[in-house]
């Protein structure tokens, strides 16, 4: 049953596949007369593009977003914004070996178990290419909240086990990984640099803040802010974990602790991620995602093939040791969406 | 707007506040011909109800669940069901003091943002009392499940920093704490007992682990099953975190350490947590999460009143230590209701 | 699947049956702030309640609305409003006989092929009965649209062929019929006596008429709201046509007739009943629904029991004539809801 | 808020406007291993496509669907198809005169209103080129039904105030209005032409069949079969009225006319167009839609500009005396479209 649309007043609607013919996205509920240019794009898929980093493989993936529908001499028309993203450098062949076997990780076994077939040109639909959609209904979803005075930074907390001992925003895009702190990135770089040579991946952690989010924003009891971030965060292919303000510390902390104390001037702290009751109480909001090693790694691995018998795997070419500076994008993306559609509901109670 | 319905197929409408006539839910797409009576809520409910464990503030809650429709002849009709709850023991005198004063950590400040009130009688809507819907709603889900040999066990693997060292099922109704592991759960009381004589709080991570449950459930993208566990999770008021499988752990493992092989008899590990792109691989579905201390504690706070003026906060009288108990039956409900939403929406594509 | 829902913003999720405890609904998505009270829901019962036309059967109905949720101190609350209104008089001895046929006309064997069962104690969830919610609803909604210069009409345009010569909205509530032409108010009691006296019953058709609705509601393509007028209108169990400004009269029409010309000072004619292109134009929002008669009559009739063995149904004892009068008061609810609904909607783009 | 989304099993949101790149829909829910190939769309976009009638102006539409995602090898993947038809002849120099002009009947004024804009470049989204998305997820939607020994027939029942005397199947594509009585074509055809010459529109009504759908279609009270069928057609621009098997009659038949009796072989009548209590019977769903003339009229009309001045507007050029033919296969499609929602919401409850 449909399960490719995402919010109720800034609505998405996502399509395509890795190796098809591109993927876009159905933008419904964007309201008119704000200004849109396939210009507006470049920047941000830049971002979210392989190839950035020193080690990643390089690809010409240049992601440029083709605007569809919804723009009328310039601005939005308050009708659906389709926008499109070609595939390049489609060719299949090198995938021709897994169309068999069940790649460790990946979804290609449950497709199979649930649509009878699965993509073994890259992962189809379950592939990263997925979020390149994503991306672009961000920055739509940024221009609809730019009468606030908010900020979204997404950059990456911890990689590979380095982890930024302190957040400089100016830092974020001086460095490949979007590491708050310069002086982990060379340690970042090095266990990177390990991993691909051994054919591994490596994980790691990416946080989200939103400053200047104004108070209100969250429909309990389910359409909390705090739950619908969750969810957007974690369909997120890579995303196995998702907490905000304290998160699993605040577990180990007492109430007199987590409790943020109130202040005419605001709050004392922000244990609470800027989310009380899942509505937003003013503060920054703070969520931390963790996104899992890259299942493509270049060792042999056991699997099994589509009848079931056992089967060895070794993955051969190109290959990313890392997607976390990838999700650092989308993740922002992710964030300014749900903001952008409580935003939206929060105006029709008003 | 409009954001107190779960799920699409198998779909909870929540209403009421803890200080009003009760609680209730509305479920609607619930399967015709279904045994269900008064009497099978019965102990789902009391596992909930606050007074449980030995530092729990007795209360009269007594949490009778009675059909208001949707059962015909002992058997649901396929017609919308809805559940009561009434309230007992709503004295609101206590809580006058706080008419003007926001509680630290409570949803009062965003409530009274958001819709120009709060409740100061216990919280209202935002009251840990609106769970109890929740529960009533995850008996019905279980039930809808009962065709699938899946069986839905959460339990407290932490509490104030004491951790289930091993997990037996077994142990888990054998002690107040749902704790999974005898082992600790004289220190999980002492724990307790410590915190409730300081007038202080704990929290801790509470586990679900679903086994049985078929490949194949979740609608990528937006609605994988890892997504809307994520959401239901987090909509729970105590929570602010969840992780799927590994979770947060699988940041910093690798992905030769993370991937989980494959063999013809099933999965060797399960760092996915039953799930792999969003949909159920028919391992275990494991899921944990994080929750925080119960925001009300008998400690002077700092905090301010309706007009933003400095007040000082003492909350008297019974309160409970720790929420954590209590909300394990909640996500033992939740996980129940995600689950049965997929199962019937998987239907509608086979 | 769930279909007991109905809206976005201001969505309504109804339960119930005409035998069981009662029939409720929920409202999610009202704003805070609103006064509300149970005798606020008085008056709009009472017109829809059966007995009230010199033929009626009388009644005990007294359909007093029971607010379980959502009202606090007086005002809504921002939370959901869940509505209850406890079945008086639910005797099923009468309708045992009932419990092998299936009554042509009714929803007896639809339910029996879908559900499994059916409810031979009046229809259950398919009984009028279920109407008494949407009302209930409907008060809601007028309450929401408050803020506006709005008013809605509803009053039975025809009955048994007796059609009203002209409009006069004081007469509406000076007779049993709801007609707005007291000229035919005595040949509409004439037939339905009538019919009565032969066992038989008689449809009509009603109009609805809403005045002061501002420009700008609907959301095209789907929602339009003449496409949300018609799903809400149709969805009325008695209902088996709806059309808006000229509807089926338009088909004969030429385009230079149908247009309605513009002028600084508004529509010159409004064929188009309020709506262009799907949204409201400013002018009157004009629809008509034609109600079928009432398939309880008190004739022998050919039929089926479960087994699909033919079978004679004459049913007897008390009985209804015609539902148009008793619709007259759903219509305008459903009507209001569906005018709530887009006005919240519109605010959330604006 | 969000509009442009139909359906929740089989769930289609369409965008595009009559002078942009073109129109689209993403179908979401369609199940896997459906062949579907581009050539599937041909026949019925051909049918939808103006300069099919001999008084038609000729037009270089050639509407060929392009399948952007979610077919994979040749059969659909169980992920989003999205469907792009390209426009052509998108000259919107003729239009510059409607710049400050709204044409009478159109949507153009109330876009103004919501949107701050309206698309004088041919109606821009209210356009009916929007249709063409529609028609082609018909096509897709008959392809899920083709399981179901279904049947879905569509006609013009009356144009200009000429009717078809009876109904012969074999006659719809006989002849360019797609009407199923030959002996009143040319009577249909001379009530155009003098229309168009005399630079005026005329309207009539469709009828659509669908034969051999299974009872069990449609889930009360809201999402009752013949409510979202009453919200597909409606939402067709043309549109302003819709009627289920005896419709606006049965408000004129007593009881026992229009009650179908039922006999072991099946219903005698079908006054009840195939729908009982809002759900489907096993008998030939039939509907009607009233089709207004188009409102582009070669003739001079009253009317306003943007501020609101007096004016006077005579349109010049090509145009379509009656919207009628083209309208015949989109309500087909809708029809389709409800069915196949319906079809896989059933099989979710069995």
């Amino acid at each position: 049953m449909a399960g490719n649309s995402f919010g109720k007043a800034f609505k998405i609607t996502t399509f395509g596949e890795s190796h098809g013919k591109g993927v876009g996205v159905v933008i419904d509920g964007c309201p008119s007369r704000i200004p849109l240019s396939e210009d507006d794009f470049v920047s941000e898929m830049a971002r979210r593009r392989p190839g950035r980093t020193p080690l990643d493989t390089p690809r010409s993936e240049t992601d440029r977003v083709e605007i569809l529908s919804g723009v009328f001499e310039g601005v939005t028309a308050g009708t659906p914004i389709a926008l499109f993203i070609r595939n390049q450098d489609v060719r299949s062949e090198p995938y021709e070996m897994l169309r068999r076997l069940f790649r460790p990780g990946h979804a290609d076994y449950t497709y199979f178990k649930k649509y009878g077939h699965f993509d073994f040109r890259g992962g189809g639909r379950s592939s990263a290419r997925e979020t390149a959609a994503r991306v672009a209904a961000g920055v739509v979803a940024q221009k609809v909240l730019a009468p606030l005075e908010l900020r979204i930074m997404a950059y990456t907390l911890e990689m590979g086990g380095i982890r930024a001992a302190h957040i400089d925003f100016d830092a974020i895009l001086e460095n490949p990984f979007y590491c708050p702190d310069m002086a982990v990135v060379d340690k970042m770089k090095e266990v990177l640099s390990r991993a691909k040579e051994s054919g591994d991946s490596i994980g790691g952690i990416v946080e989200v803040r939103a400053t200047g989010c104004p108070a209100g924003l969250g429909e309990p009891v389910f359409d909390k802010l705090s739950a619908d971030l969750a969810k957007g965060v974690m369909s997120v292919g890579a995303v196995k974990g998702v907490e905000i303000g304290a998160g699993f510390e605040a577990a180990r902390l007492t109430g007199s602790q987590n409790n943020d104390p109130m202040t005419p001037t605001g709050f004392k702290t922000n244990h609470a991620g800027g989310i009380l009751g899942g509505i937003s109480n003013g503060d920054d909001i703070i969520l931390r995602a963790a996104v899992k090693p890259i299942p493509s790694i270049m060792i042999d691995q056991e699997t099994i093939d589509r009848e079931g018998h056992p089967a060895r795997l070794k993955l051969e070419g190109r290959f990313d040791a890392s997607a976390v500076p990838r999700v650092v994008p989308v993740l922002k993306a992710m964030v300014a969406i749900v903001i952008a559609d409580h935003y939206l509901r929060l105006k029709s109670i008003l």
